[in-house]
């Protein structure tokens, strides 16, 4: 299967979450058992000779494909998560959003400075979140860090709002 | 590694998420990847056999083991959301909360009536939202359905809501 046999199958939505945007809908992938598969093994290939040690989701599409991804290559699973979620002691950091603020929070003892971290989420869209994440895995005193997604809009240049673009991959630029 | 061995890598938060709940917090099993292959090999072990088409992960712990088991096993992989959270066309179930009802949705075009379902989520306790999900299932004329949860906190008799206690597997018992 193609990345274009991927692209073929996910679903746009319009008008999602409010009107005038328009959704890129990845559970008609997740869904589909070949094509989860595919985005697996593409992971797999991208990240099993890089070292990871943990990989962390983002809150809540990050979780599918992240956690199948850590147990492929020996990596431990962390969830990024909105304030308030997160039951025990956590570390924060905020981000801007087109009305106010909002945070994003790890667990305190999810991470050490040894550790190997890979970001995960379906979508790229103008790096917001995934770059708060970033700063946030940083805190843990972090060095090497890389991001993921499964979806990148391109036009919206996401990927420059990280330190090192070489460390951002994407499977399906649309 | 044991159950046991599982069990003590469990941790537990008092008064989450309000006071005078125990709340038993999967993400240090989650974090550790011997713990979490180990979690992943005993769900594989019990359902790489059964013919299972699809696995419904339940938001938002489900999505964690439940995406990575579709993947060992072949299946696809399906999201069970609050509502308002999937963009395309859904089918709802509600159910008793505490205070009033809630709800739980799956797309309208994610499961058929020939698919074999396990429904996965971290935690069975009252059962509540787990049954209200495999109701939800039955709507889309699915016969064959399993449930899965990591934990079972065994006193609160939350088995007991399922119509076939039989399909109900859990791998730590408390």
């Amino acid at each position: 299967m193609s990345v274009e046999n991927l692209k073929s199958h996910l679903r746009t939505v319009p008008d999602f979450p409010k009107k005038g945007i328009l959704f890129w809908d990845v559970t008609t992938l997740f869904k589909d058992a070949d094509c989860l598969k595919e985005l697996l093994d593409i992971l797999t290939d991208l990240y099993k000779d890089k070292g990871i040690t943990k990989v962390v989701g983002m809150e809540s599409r990050g979780f599918v494909l992240g956690a199948a991804l850590a147990t492929r290559i020996g990596a431990g699973f962390i969830l990024a998560r909105k304030p308030g979620k997160l039951p025990a002691e956590t570390i924060r950091e905020s981000y801007a959003k087109e009305y106010g603020t909002d945070c994003i929070e790890i667990h305190t003892d999810a991470l050490s400075p040894d550790d190997v971290v890979l970001i995960h989420d379906d979508l790229l869209a103008t790096g917001g979140t995934a770059a708060a994440t970033e700063r946030l895995v940083r805190k843990f005193g972090v060095t090497d860090i890389r991001l993921n997604f499964i979806i990148e809009l391109e036009e919206l240049g996401g990927r420059s709002v990280f330190p090192a673009e070489d460390k951002v991959e994407s499977i399906i630029k649309v």
